[in-house]
């Protein structure tokens, strides 16, 4: 899926990222490949099994090193949030607390708010095998818990941040169905383009007695340009069905019909044309 | 993360997810995993690398064994899509293209609808190094892309699985503020209530000489009351405030009183009080 460019300006801003005890080198550099694909460039790790830096953690991220360079080290949970003004905690078990439970759309519309209001903030995420305890948890202001199919739930580190970290991306996006690039704008056709495909083909296939019996004709055309007209056809498509049409009309077969497929095209085109009577 | 619950039904239903030419076993296991956290069941497999089935797969899909045993495999994406109404292909690179190109909630959008209506839909992921050919983009019907950073765009293919089956998942919710627990719920104080804290506050600080000197008193007053209503405390959150005021007001200290911090509580309450003059 590399689609990178890397003459395009480097997004890195947004909530910290605060892993607690991150016990595998992969997990941290897979956290920042996804903090990196996002957006999001600042990683504080407390209390690492494996120490820091970590080559596993820089192979793992896939060249975000951006990321893996800016990683603070911390001790305490306590002091990876103390300059913070807002964090939540990600979890996936229910807590029996006062806590807002917050879905990932609507915390990182909170966050976002929050930035843009030149807070600080963060996002807690737990130890691989049990979370965060229930006393690291109180420590966040809120909760944020994703919508997980009940019976599988088992979102690892790395996917969980990928998740808020799209989501952080989104909350910045003014339209949610934006996309990076577009097709190619075609122009839609003018009525007088389409009455002339209309008019060519009928005449092609009059020429070769298609409307039969006579007394069907006017059915069978409305049939038919039902079916052209159906899906509204850019100016392009209308081109390319016309060049179609007229090669088929002008020029006789050069090589043998291939046996697989026979005859299509013949017969009335009623089948499938739109009409509903 | 886990949270898994194997009392309660399990989700398997929706698009079917293809993988062309996947490589490495770990990545159908990861890609089976992120489908199963999000409810999606069908996986669909073109030609993989190192053959079917896959113990590394396995392996790596943390008992998403549902996916894995009912996984296809095919030896072209023809005949992997044959059966189907409507496929999406994914892509991180631009497209010149006349195919509509969608962002990963329209998208999902779009196969929910679908679902519904009872067509069969599928997404098409390309091999881990180069995505999809053009030709194998041909076959789909429209394009989805992810919302990247421009310059560090790198998703692999199980976490562009795991994005599209979280927007599956949430295109199925009512709410998308919705999530799996709620914060235990606390009934809102009354004003009753409120002026019974101000009431044991104000006497208590009263007895000690607080408001000094007599003329600011109703000013001084005026801010603690600002900084104890603000926030809308609730029924559980007055009653903890009230015992806390309780034991201060009536008891002596029974410990010396730790060196690190010093007396705060002292002095007037003006500070962060909301107070505008």
């Amino acid at each position: 899926m590399a689609g990178t460019n890397s003459d395009l300006e480097l997004i890195a801003e947004g909530p910290a990222i605060i892993l607690v005890e991150p016990q595998l080198g992969e997990n941290i550099g897979m956290v920042a490949r996804a903090m990196a694909n996002f957006g999001l460039a600042e990683l504080r790790l407390v209390n690492p099994r494996d120490g820091w830096p970590s080559e596993k953690a820089r192979a793992a991220a896939s060249k975000a090193d951006h990321v893996i360079d800016a990683t603070k080290v911390y001790e305490t949970l306590e002091d990876a949030v103390r300059d913070l003004n807002f964090v939540y905690a990600t979890t996936a078990r229910e807590r029996y607390g006062f806590k807002p439970v917050r879905a990932p759309v609507t915390a990182t519309e909170t966050l976002r708010a929050k930035f843009k209001a030149g807070e600080r903030t963060g996002i807690m995420f737990g130890r691989e095998r049990w979370g965060l305890t229930n006393e690291e948890v109180a420590l966040a202001d809120e909760i944020v818990t994703f919508p997980v199919n009940p019976a599988f739930a088992s979102l690892n580190i790395a996917q969980a941040v990928l998740l808020m970290s799209y989501e952080w991306m989104k909350s910045g996006m003014e339209d949610l169905a934006e996309t990076a690039f577009q097709s190619v704008q075609q122009r839609p056709s003018t009525k007088e383009q389409v009455f002339g495909l209309f008019d060519q083909i009928e005449e092609a296939l009059d020429a070769r007695g298609y409307f039969h019996p006579a007394e069907k004709k006017p059915k069978m055309v409305d049939n038919l340009r039902a079916v052209l007209s159906r899906r509204g056809f850019t100016e392009q498509e209308i081109s390319v069905f016309r060049g179609v049409i007229k090669s088929l009309d002008a020029f006789p077969r050069r090589w043998p019909k291939r046996t697989e497929k026979s005859a299509e095209g013949e017969g009335t085109p009623t089948n499938g044309s739109g009409d509903n009577d």
